[in-house]
């Protein structure tokens, strides 16, 4: 489902990354969501990163997924150079368990929120997408409803 | 600016917290977002909270910001009640100093996802909602756009 | 020993926990108590969780388990729909080392008490779910001496 | 309500803490529940505190509630001289957040359950206390009942 | 000794660390070694702060120091935006003491390094620019041996 | 070495890190200090770990180590029954790392001090007993130089 | 009783931290073991530290008391360079709970123990060092015997 | 590239961190920097230690690079014994994740600083001392500036 119209954007600071980021783009698939994955850092590429979130506004991305380990600065990039919302996933890469990604992505100051979901919560940043999406488009919310029955379903024994 | 058709319910578990959640509605009224703001407890009103989330959306509110200390488990029970964007704030208010309500509110299995934003970000709460609302609005866009004009002058010494 | 007259319930928020959950109830069972074990998630499947602990307290269940890992609200959802006690057990299951859903079980605001064990502490639930029983039934307490006469065997060398 | 038969005995390891721990007292006289308070250290008074557990136990005292700051072993101790429950709770003395004192409380191995409470939780020890011996007294269970439905109210804004 | 010629830039992210701040500034003062002191954040001011590095490196800067707190992201965008070496400082302006602060300034990813130094030290930051800046301009190496031979007698006792 | 006249006691919470320990013992033999082993835990043994205490001293033990995982109230009950040095290890038994142990066993209370080293550092409890038995026996320092020396050797490349 | 016979040698790393320390010497001076007190940086006067230690240890210093806040080195390296017992007390000095003078006080490699006490344990520092000294000197045991049977009353109420 | 007049040294503590440590040699190797690599310990070499810095100081050593796990105290000690710049890198060797490291090299005191790179950043600091002695040796620049070219394509997907 990923797409020439993506309306989801996921961004990683590592192609190591890219196994576990690609479950945002999964459950976006899933969901009849396009998006587009793109390896860009914060530290390694940051020109490209800003010329990155300013084009894909442009060509109508509406939501950013930032996922990112150790000092996770993607997501705070990003959500300086767009006012569309960005989630970022901490990534547990390293040593720290998370909490080195964790606290940096949600510890921002006011003015820059990110949306920040669980330590490797890739999924979970591809369903808060759908529910910001899903308030312009009731298919979407009609999709994860069902997810949601599915889930309930898997959870009752 | 809080008004009878309000896109943004404000949640707190406390009224105890009331004087750090109205940072959230401040920044919404800046920013022309109509609001209303609850007290409601996952734990106390549990049943109050479900219906009122179910209320809620019936009468229009688009996403819900829910602020709590300790054990923040208010943003989850509402992210399990609705399919619309959860914000939740973890408030900083033990000994623990405010750990224990990130990790109660950002750590959310897949299919539920909580929006989470800084300890007492109270005020980046009512940014986020601003960012996911924009999305459907224009002249909200604009707003914060003004905003992060303004923060720009403050922060350039 | 788990009957048709269950006096424990022991509460699981995924089934994925099921191998470590069942520990609380081997125990239960080898203190000749009967109990009922069942998957129900705060998050996934809030209304079922609360029907079930409303049901359960009819059908004459006097002590709940609830075991979950992350952001543990399963416990913290169920002593608030019940005035019966409630033990809580944080599931290590993530990268946070359990100290997530340490602190999401064991910080509850007051009047909502969980009773929170160890982080994998499912035996020691079984156990202290025996103590308040044997409060009843000095029977329960017989089999806990027993227990703790063979406990100090195995711990004298 | 402290009385010659109490039900529940209120264990503090320093004077110093009395202020913070006669807040179990009271929630478990606002419930009528009988209790008598005792400051015993688990270093400085073994004797005297493995001879109360057992004294206590034989005039009727049913539950154990011990507070204690920095590495609390009261509620381990407690409980390993008794089979009836112990409820321990973690004060957050130190500079250290409480964090010692709750990892000194809550991680007991298995056999010797301390149902743990939050840092500095000790009126959540009283209505824990309340709800294990509501179990046999439906006159206890009323009266939490009641504080539920006043709490409700006091929650609700 | 904030001269038209600086060696040395002290960054910080917000107008609220100025004091804490200044300390660095007044640690190169003392070792005459010229400074200049700019407000900058990356997140309100990016493209600012990316012109800023360019334009300071144009004029002679060799060494940024880079103060934030929360999630101190300056410190690694200046890193990625310049090849001299850059100093961060991590501020402990908030409820979680530094460490969400520490972790984002020091956890950087390879080949883009940040040299930290301790939760609020700015004057040791000062300390390092100057041992930098002592391996091309012994005069600043034998202003460092004076301090050292001073704080020995202050530290004598 | 461990003989019929033990100067150190080496103890601990479970046969289960007895690997672990032994480490300590043997240390001990190779500087020719007589110890004795024993399984002993201060929640399933309490009366029998009283009971050693006292024996053991009246036998001629000068220096206790107290090893446990988890909530280590080992050396803490130790040392509240004797007033001969007690050295606790925390061992990093569990989810939590070692950080539960280490606090449990560190934080003591004013009169009651546990001589604490490094997480497993089994080794290093041998070398403290023998730094602290070294003052009345020249002999044992003697050995320790030599280890030094041979470290040293092992340590320069 | 700090004498010219000192058994005991009390080290701290600032002038600053004097209040804290002067009660490691209170203990001792109450226990009538004479001692000095000195501020010895291991970063700010390394030589004299090394040098005081040989001189100390040539005079009849049996034991190190090392008091340090931050990064506590001190005790380290005072235990780097005698084979006389070394005790580290955590100072509790920074925005980091003393959490870091803990973990760089305790986790010392083998071959080089630090008996380390509590964050800011001064006092169990003077009595660590007294259960030292009681093993060649019954007096010391007696005294401390007698404070044992004070602290008793003092916690039993 | 390791010759006879190292610019940089890069020490570690122990044997077993060599593979670890190595990357920071192969770093400096490839960016034409020569090196030598060093065991010594503050603990186990201290003479050693503080002669070593001295000598490859008259030799023209300009950068150290101070590598160790648990307590890490290398790199405080080699600062305390020059005024180069130190660079030090925490390593993740133990059960507590390498915050132990992290925290025993960041937080030195005012006047001694060591510019920390994250745990087990071995590389990082590799690069951290080319931009340190880029600021004499614009070649060192220019093979950094290709790194990152290359860095900015193998981040590009």
């Amino acid at each position: 489902m990923s797409t020439a119209n993506p309306r989801v954007a996921v961004l990683t600071g590592s192609p190591n990354d890219l196994p576990r980021v690609e479950k945002a783009v999964a459950v976006l698939d899933s969901l009849g969501i396009a998006s587009e994955l793109r390896v860009l850092s914060a530290h390694r590429t940051p020109h490209e990163t800003v010329q990155y979130v300013a084009d894909a506004e442009a060509r109508g991305v509406q939501v950013f997924i930032a996922c990112a380990g150790m000092a996770n600065h993607l997501a705070g990039v990003v959500a300086a150079h767009t006012l569309r919302p960005v989630i970022g996933v901490p990534l547990g890469s390293t040593n720290l368990s998370g909490l080195d990604s964790l606290l940096s992505t949600v510890q921002m100051p006011p003015g820059v929120p990110v949306a920040t979901v669980a330590v490797d919560g890739t999924r979970n940043a591809g369903f808060l997408a759908a529910r910001i999406l899903g308030l312009q488009d009731t298919e979407i919310t009609a999709r994860l409803a069902e997810v949601r029955e599915k889930d309930k379903e898997r959870y009752t024994l």
